[in-house]
């Protein structure tokens, strides 16, 4: 069957509808467009379940600070499409920007604890943006279940917390990290990347998997883990906005490495900021 | 058929599949318990769609601020259940207080603008509690429509923008006020008031029907309206909180009484605090 691709809410919901009725089960997808393979990697989870899935491409301002780069984010609409398409996605919902948010919405989701570390802390607003377009996105879609990447890691917590307290009836599942073949976790954001940016992006990736290494050689205090990646980013030329080891459920910082405990970073290359993280033990899901 | 209580969401859930299996809608009469004929008005306006209809019971702690009536709210659960049975009412949900928000619970659902004057203004975090209340138990029910009171005028522009920005799809049907003879809206805090007390209550009404009069009569200059409430009531000896000329949707101040201009009062007798609110011209819906 031919992907459909719909703008408004209203054919959105009957074309899930039909799906419903026809006895699927609804898996989302959402997304901010600029597909990698990460993305397609959740697609193919919902895929895997026998959903009828729907993934959405919107680039959302409100989770964007005032200078982010919600102007120049990576869109590229027919190239979205035909990757869909090629992975069996059942529909794609592109909701109008400018009819997404009537002039007057006034509505905001804040999930509070574990927003407050990590980039919610180095971007005021950002996860109440996330919150609240999740919120929508899922009210508009009321999908079975939704599909998030591990690659953000907080965003992946914000938005469990939500759903566990506003009881949304979805499930929640997680698509690891596709990375390139030198441990680059894939991300939209990679496209602002120069060639010689590039090279040296690999080594975010390369530090968290030393780090990983020396947790499971024994070493399990946090700070240390976290100074040592500090050091070594630092050394690789990269300009460091935090390294922390946090749990992955609350997103609070620890001090001994234990089951469920992440090494989250962010990073500057030049005018590009990349995030990613590993588990320093074994994820609790 | 015989009305059924239960106290956890997943029971809750399983009544609601099976009633919309059996092709019912569900509609949805959230209330704070020690129900009075204003509530049973709203569950009739539900059952007067035929409809399987769900009354929640829950002193929401979050909607209370830390100086208010949280501790001393009249509850009467054996009074209740008798009023919804006689009512028809088909299923009560009272979820256990313990429960209801896990420890951690961490989200909240903010609606600005209409949240901002009026019992907003004076009870900072009401709307807060409000909004997201509502929106969790909008989630558990799942109801194809809900029924809110009138007399809770701000509250009811607030779940309606919550509603409309979150695409919430679900409803929202309005219960007109309810008065007692002498025109005092019926509340659950009238419960708190002496004789005394209570004979002066229904001076609130009273000047806001002469309000709605003196309108009626041609006069459209809100803040000449607003001035002459004060004054008789300020004359009835109650202690005035606000008394302002509003867009019912909105929740603005309006200079002008045009279609859907309310007059919405708060004024304080003894410890009880009392709102009440009538229409100044037509209301839009």
């Amino acid at each position: 069957m031919n992907m459909i691709t719909v703008r408004d809410r209203e054919s959105l919901r009957e074309s899930v509808r039909s799906a419903r009725a026809a006895g699927k089960t609804i898996g989302f997808v959402p997304t901010m467009g600029a597909l990698h393979e990460g993305h397609l990697s959740l697609v193919r989870i919902a895929k895997g379940e026998g959903a009828f899935v729907v993934v959405s491409v919107f680039v959302n301002p409100l989770q964007f600070g005032p200078n982010e780069d919600l102007a120049r984010y990576p869109r590229d609409e027919d190239k979205d499409a035909r990757l869909l398409e090629r992975e069996n996605a059942d529909l794609l919902y592109r909701p109008d920007p400018s009819r997404f948010y009537p002039a007057d919405f006034s509505t905001a989701v804040e999930v509070a604890q574990v927003s407050d570390g990590g980039e919610g802390a180095r971007r005021p607003g950002h996860f109440r943006g996330v919150a609240t377009v999740v919120a929508k996105l899922f009210l508009q879609v009321q999908p079975d279940f939704a599909v998030f990447g591990r690659k953000d890691l907080q965003q992946l917590a914000v938005v469990r917390r939500l759903v566990r307290d506003l009881d949304f009836p979805i499930r929640i599942r997680v698509g690891e990290t596709v990375r390139e073949k030198d441990g680059l976790a894939m991300s939209s954001r990679n496209a602002y990347l120069s060639d010689g940016e590039r090279r040296r992006a690999a080594d975010l990736s390369r530090t968290l998997f030393a780090a990983r290494a020396r947790a499971g050689h024994g070493e399990a205090d946090a700070a240390k883990l976290e100074e040592e990646a500090r050091s070594q980013l630092a050394a690789a030329g990269l300009s460091v906005d935090y390294v922390e080891a946090v749990d992955a459920d609350t997103m609070t910082r620890v001090a001994t490495v234990v089951p469920g405990v992440a090494l989250a970073a962010a990073v500057r290359i030049g005018k590009t900021r990349l995030i990613d993280n590993v588990f320093l033990s074994d994820p609790k899901d």
